[in-house]
């Protein structure tokens, strides 16, 4: 890929993670990623919304892959979500609380106004849960409860960020994946600790 | 409280579940409350901020009281919350997948740009994690688990309100709820079903 056209992008889900799709003009946009103003609508014609699917097909693949490198890293899915909320917890920690979930923001913003949009958020979660369903399986989750329970986590935990964002704290999170962890120990059939 | 003043907060309640904050233009919500342009600036003299911290601390109470009555007509903290996911999949199915939850959509837009917003939707979450510990107390769930309880139970009911509003489907709010109705179960120290 171009390199104006990478940072442009990668500059655009940084900016949905802080401040969602409709705040994230495209002025700061280009200022930030140090673009020409020209370079916008030479890599993005159609505009905002042409650029903010790209953003959002990058963010679905970037975070798909942290994913499949959790689970890679530690196969037992209890403690696969545990380092995936720890992982949340540092990254709101070493923002201050910025970096958000690009795609949460952006389906708070736009899924009842711009439908493209919508359907690239949808498209961002799916891949999510799929990614988050195949390392749950290979850990030994039943087939059964599987996709569901990745449901359940991704949900937990975008919720949980949200919340976290918004006391600029990290309780939620720690909190809500305490119980998270629990669920996905039930679900392997081992005993809740005494 | 002035007719005027109070369509202006209503309409813009709605907006903000349906669009965000960042795309609550002023002039549309003037004109979906059907208010002279002049009130807002009467109503709200420190403009669009001072509007949003009024329309967040009417959300905060109006769904403070909705978790009341939940656990006031089903004490038993499992239906409780069984009803509490029911009546989002109602809301969303009614809405057309427009009415999510306003604080969290202000959160995503704001939490890292106007430090006053992101105060008032800490306080709205905060009032609502105690509501329902309240219920939960009420219900039987030890003192120790239940303010954890609470935050895990609202993270994944606001998380998984996000995903369904992508994917323009109840799906992911049936499929969280199933869990959390286990995790507040296995609070109240209720054996799974087999």
């Amino acid at each position: 890929m171009n390199d104006t056209k990478e940072r442009l992008i990668r500059t655009g889900e940084e900016m949905f993670r802080r401040q969602g799709y409709a705040g994230s003009g495209l002025k700061q946009l280009v200022a930030e990623a140090q673009a020409p103003w020209g370079s916008l609508y030479h890599f993005f014609p159609q505009g905002k919304e042409q650029l903010g699917e790209e953003v959002l097909a990058y963010a679905a693949q970037l975070y798909a892959a942290g994913w499949d490198r959790i689970f890679a890293a530690f196969p037992d899915p209890v403690e696969a979500v545990r380092r995936a909320f720890r992982a949340e917890v540092k990254t709101l920690e070493t923002s201050g609380f910025a970096h958000g979930c690009p795609i949460a923001s952006v389906t708070l913003d736009v899924a009842s106004t711009v439908e493209g949009l919508r359907l690239s958020c949808a498209a961002a979660f799916q891949t999510w849960i799929e990614a988050i369903t195949r390392g749950l399986l290979k850990g030994g989750v039943p087939e059964l409860a599987a996709s569901d329970l990745a449901v359940f986590i991704l949900s937990s935990l975008e919720g949980a960020i949200v919340l976290s964002r918004a006391a600029r704290s990290t309780r939620a999170l720690k909190q809500t994946g305490a119980y998270v962890e629990l669920a996905v120990a039930a679900a392997l059939g081992r005993q809740p600790p005494a």
